[in-house]
């Protein structure tokens, strides 16, 4: 099917084209990212040195007709966490490089001198040119200069100033189709990418063509099963296109799960200020702002929007439930408008918007800035972060930096990543997908809270120990399967709990490739990348005491009053599949 | 014989009064607090947390006439390494403990508020006092306060500004004989002590009593059989007591192993304007600088000084090699004076001089200071790490926090703890010291250069991997021997060299408790001891991949272009006995 890899080695400033080898031909995504940094990258390798590598794959349904299928996966060794990562983005580069043919992008080396990058990809291949024109610049900047220059068309992946930094909470920044950013997040992508001097890859697929499909007429069917899915079920079709993921505010709160001041409490006194229900009602009296939008060509969940002031400015887009939920629950903010410049000047200065959030309830509880303060965490990222002061190389390098710098320890990170917006003790389940995760403290990995708390795919009690490695093992293998199709995870929600929609998206691959995938096939494939992913992280170095909570979540939070009370040992059998 | 463990519980603020259990009663010094510490304090455990405690044991031999047996031994879990940690010290306190009949000292929990507290031990127990009289004052003012308070021979133990702030580098401090300063100074203990809200400890054996010996005629015996060893051999007869420990620099540059400008090279431009010789000649020349200092009662070795300017003003005592060659050759400074006021501001403000002079090296890699420059490191201890700015933050937290924040891979460490003064490309057996020391990089924990290049208990070539393993192995299990006792580590020197100083050891302990060790007994104790540490930090979370040294010790080091070139194997048969 003429799909290539290209391998640029930064050390020689070379770039070679090589045929998908067959191991790695069924693979997309993250399963294919974790592969080859699994196979490539000597585990015990310094992250930000020449032995790592950071590997780009769209996923197995890129750039066809699949809804929400437009996810881009990036691999490395993470400078944040020490074990293997994998980091999914929207944006348009995931459907351009898949145009070209592009089963994978790798980076390797690094150059021995100090100089800087950019990489150019088009149907002739891959240019590297020194280039030095955006070294500092924002990411707005960079993306907006890109495509007045080369074209709304153009994919953009840049590195921000954070990640020229070699921050290790910097991540890669994506065009979306609007022009607006996406991330990948988490686990300090940027920073492996600064430490290769490549400040930002355009990706022009002019010349490519469409993906071919092997069997169209069972392809179109089996869209049209996912996508009227993904429309008929309540979360997909009406939750997130409404309200976008900030719905989940009031419905946490009520929960008794959602983080406040810093894994304090359970519920957070101003949920009506910072609520979906409220980002809504904003967006929809300004003038200029857009409640629904998605992330790629083809989403048609569409939980992202265009977030404006009052005189209908442009504040930031892609402003997720973590987000708020960071600045106005775990940093106690309370003025929405800032928590929304806030999540502007992480995406321009390029450092993943959860760690960014926690990192600075963290400053808080060092006391840095006080509680509450949503202009004083704008002024540390954009006075400090954004230009490498001490203080913003401390904060940049993430939450457990922090803490660790200040000497607490109520840190709340898992493998040295912070901790997401659901509060373990009161949603045990999520509590076993941070313990567990490859990737660290990650709820997109296992994402309990459907069915601990929206009771999609059944119901498992979030207070009760019952059941939760269960659920949270299952999810996690469904997810890894999920990230491998580069598809977004929200697919999880009508797959759970419509039989058709889970069928639909394996049929898409066979139809895609004219292969026959079953049902065990999607799960082997997901159990396939954890045990991989797990497999490089104890070469690293990693041991079961990683999958470890901080001590600190042995405090009662209220209003369940409840503790996270799992032992090493139950924790440890999330592993045996 | 009346001897007693103190239980001091900084959480409910009460003082409790043990007998020693049977289990522990053979133990003193390292082999005492490791045993503690691993029995007590959960591995996985926050070390600035409430679960981590700070134990002092005085060793098997102090308080007796034998020669250079006053070393203080401290143990906790480590905020630096994350693993065990005994660091050992001179100066009055473990004498002073030791005659009030105090096997161990153990501080435990930590208090719910903001209070800060300070201990005092005499004949009647403990006495826990709040007390923030010496907040944010350096360990000099508190220590001459204290004596001129409480007398000459109070004991004091004292954790400084980094204690306070909890930096991992922190150290804490010992009175020696003369109000000076020494310093228990490797892995934050200082922290720990911070963390506990202990500002310092005072120690008044006024009404204490001499130890007492089963057989005095034999211990006579042996004691003078010991002190005579020492004298004869010429490193510990002439060589230390000359030129103090930093004899060593002509000699390591000679031999190529004196790491220069952060590792880079094997030799530097100025030994003549740092070595020992000049030290000597310096201090001789000036008025009041006293050229051979004893850091405790009893001490005929004699390796420290008094180093004063060329006023005779008192600048620094305990100026040791590893400091001299830190900021001498690690950072390049050729200054000696400025060298020396480092060495004064780190006493002062509690920083392990070690890890001070190696974070500076790695804070010239990072372009935050120019290199050489001795004013401008003294000025970021005075000015940042002494009043917790950000910068000082990043600085105190140590060398692996320097490296992180700014993104660098070249950071000498291993297990978080900095590198000392010996290439471990050059000088191969202490490469496998600091890659296996369950201490973290530690010269002292094995110290092969008595052998690869003093030529001191025989001869292993340097450059070569024959031996390397075995002789790392066997003096680690004989230190960790010498520290239980109390004994400084350079008797190992005659004990290497001449049999009836060995015997004289383990003898004089049979003396002194009326038992009947051999030589296998001492091995025993000494593999003992190893094998609890590694024990704990294998339960604390570390694998084998702890065991190896940084990355860019692939690169060959120039004069004999030598590289670090032992596999993970072969470094893993030190743990084969």
């Amino acid at each position: 099917m003429g799909e290539k890899i290209y391998r640029v080695n930064m050390t020689t400033l070379t770039v070679t084209t090589e045929a998908v080898p067959s191991e790695w031909a069924g693979l997309g995504g993250r399963a294919l990212t974790s592969s080859i940094v699994a196979k490539e990258v000597p585990p015990t390798c310094a992250a930000l040195g020449k032995y790592n590598k950071l590997v780009f794959a769209p996923g197995l349904l890129t750039s066809t007709a699949a809804a929400n299928s437009g996810r881009l996966s990036a691999g490395f060794k993470s400078p944040l966490t020490g074990g293997i990562k994998e980091s999914n983005a929207g944006g348009t580069a995931a459907q351009n490089l898949e145009k070209l043919g592009i089963k994978a992008l790798i980076i390797e080396g690094m150059p021995a001198d100090d100089k800087w990058y950019s990489l150019h990809v088009n149907n002739d291949g891959v240019t590297i040119k020194e280039d030095c024109e955006f070294l500092g610049k924002g990411n707005y900047e960079v993306i907006t200069t890109l495509s007045e220059r080369l074209g709304k068309k153009i994919g953009v992946l840049v590195t921000g100033p954070a990640g020229e930094f070699k921050m290790a909470a910097a991540n890669i920044s994506v065009k979306d189709p609007d022009g607006n950013i996406r991330s990948h997040g988490r686990g300090g992508g940027g920073a492996v990418m600064g430490a290769k001097k490549v400040k930002y890859i355009t990706i022009d697929d002019s010349a490519g063509s469409p993906v071919t499909i092997a069997d169209p007429e069972k392809f179109r069917t089996q869209a049209r099963i996912f996508a009227k899915a993904m429309l008929d079920h309540p979360v997909t079709g009406q939750g997130l296109p409404t309200y976008g993921t900030d719905v989940l505010i009031n419905i946490l709160n009520e929960a008794g799960g959602l983080p406040t001041k810093n894994f304090r409490y359970g519920r957070v006194d101003h949920p009506e200020k910072i609520c979906g229900e409220t980002v809504h009602e904003t967006i929809t009296s300004r003038p200029n702002g857009v409640a629904a939008h998605g992330c790629h060509a083809g989403c048609i969940i569409k939980c992202s929007q265009i977030y404006v002031d009052a005189q209908g400015e442009y504040i930031t887009s892609g402003f997720e439930y973590e987000t708020i939920w960071g600045f106005g629950c775990a940093c106690n903010i309370s003025d929405l408008d800032d928590i929304a410049k806030n999540d502007w000047v992480m995406d321009d200065i390029g450092i993943d918007s959860i760690e960014g959030a926690v990192l600075m309830s963290v400053a808080m509880e060092a006391g840095i800035i006080p509680w509450g303060d949503g202009k004083a965490t704008y002024r540390l990222f954009d006075q400090d972060v954004r230009k490498g002061t001490p203080l913003g190389r401390i904060l940049g390098n993430g939450t457990g930096s922090v803490g660790k710098a200040y000497g607490l320890t109520r840190i709340p990170t898992v493998k040295n990543q912070a901790i997401p917006a659901y509060d373990p003790r009161s949603v045990k389940g999520i509590g076993i997908t941070y313990a567990t995760s490859p990737m660290g403290a990650d709820h997109t990995a296992g994402y309990t809270i459907a069915t601990n708390i929206l009771k999609v795919g059944g119901f498992v009690d979030p207070l009760k120990k019952d059941g939760q490695v269960e659920l949270s093992r299952n999810l996690s293998i469904a997810t890894a399967a999920v990230d491998s199709c580069g598809l977004c995870i929200f697919v999880a929600f009508p797959a759970l709990d419509i039989p058709e929609c889970f069928t639909a998206i394996y049929e898409m691959i066979n139809a895609r490739y004219g292969i026959s995938l079953t049902a065990d096939d999607v799960v082997g494939l997901g159990k396939y990348v954890l045990k991989t992913e797990r497999e490089f992280n104890l070469a690293a170095g990693m041991t079961n005491k990683d999958d470890r909570l901080p001590e600190f979540f042995e405090e009662e939070v209220p209003p369940h009053n409840s503790v996270w009370d799992f032992s090493g040992a139950e924790i440890d059998e999330f592993w045996n599949f």
